[in-house]
């Protein structure tokens, strides 16, 4: 994945960039966070996330160590990849992976504000199911203050993609080798009802036509 | 993802624990390495890899600042992680996503002779693709010397996953809310031939009946 990218440094504003951001972050589903433990080597754990205008979101157990340790003010990575298909050149060397990729470095602000957490949560939930937030119960305020939210800036974000077909050496297009792409997709299954559920309930309109990207994204 | 989760940090060898972190790396295409950059902060990249035993292996262009910061000698953390579906709770809080995932910590090992880079090269292609290699031209030695293989041993690899229906508070299974899970699965689509194909050269069976993880797996 690493051969034949093309990285593009957000210039301040850079809008066309900034909408390349959105999009594949609203796509993906979750994020890797890095950053030094306590022992100040490097940690990388996956976690939900959601976005709010030029702002990731994070969340977690006020006890849990790796938020409270990314909110104490650390250096952060935030990676998230999409992986779009793969690459078979004639080649082993020039196999590859078609990928969009964010990389997003900064400092994550802790949101202390009831509602900046509420907010938060509803970005999050919206973000892995649109549509879901106004059918569910929502967040008792202890459930809040027990909650840890974490703020992080996109101004310091990139994309890195590679897509379209393998690029062979000029001799080995002679071979008799098939070589293309296999693209690959997120798709849901049926849903699996809770055994638990109220009678007569059932999978709503945006759980049984569930697609990433959303349809009007 | 960070509520309801197990941790199974690997005893020594532990045998269960080793077999289901080969099933998440075998199934998995990318990883997210963490390491600290030129200015000391974190870094995390995706990248493609392949496993030998109880090695993992990545590849890249030596001139690479990555994999040379990461050859290096210092500290890395390298995530894998599968999502396996959505889950849905009547209360916004209690929402999550199945997942499967490794976290390596270690120091990966330059691999040297280009014997061992063949074999490397070999095993990603073949984690990528099985069947894949024998049909390919292979690296030629300079190919292999451009090359920068690091090995990272398992011994200190632990699996995170969360597993099955939502859980909500005992009050909030009387609300006529949807619940359940949404299932996702990363599905191949139709083969897209190279535009420079060898005339009636077609996409072999690894290739039309591709599917991860494999049907043997």
């Amino acid at each position: 994945m690493q051969c034949r990218t093309t990285l593009k440094r957000l210039p301040k504003r850079g809008t066309y960039d900034r909408a390349a951001i959105h999009r594949i972050l609203d796509e993906a589903l979750v994020c890797h966070v890095g950053f030094a433990g306590a022992d100040g080597a490097p940690v990388v754990i996956p976690t939900a996330y959601g976005r709010d205008g030029d702002t990731l979101l994070l969340h977690g157990s006020a006890a849990g160590r790796m938020l409270q340790t990314v909110g104490g003010g650390v250096d952060v990575c935030v990676t998230v990849t999409l992986i779009d298909g793969l690459v078979l050149a004639r080649s082993a060397f020039h196999h590859s992976i078609n990928y969009r990729s964010v990389v997003i470095f900064g400092r994550a602000r802790v949101v202390e504000s009831v509602d900046g957490k509420r907010q938060a949560l509803r970005a999050i939930t919206e973000h892995i199911v649109p549509g879901r937030w106004p059918h569910v119960r929502e967040p008792y305020e202890k459930e809040l203050k027990g909650t840890l939210v974490l703020a992080l800036s996109l101004d310091e974000a990139s994309v890195k993609t590679r897509s379209g077909p393998p690029l062979d050496d000029e001799e080995d297009y002679a071979l008799a080798v098939w070589a293309g792409e296999l693209p690959l997709r997120v798709v849901p299954q049926a849903p699996v009802d809770d055994t638990r559920l109220v009678a007569g309930v059932e999978a709503p309109p945006y759980v049984r036509a569930y697609r990433r990207p959303r349809a009007n994204g």
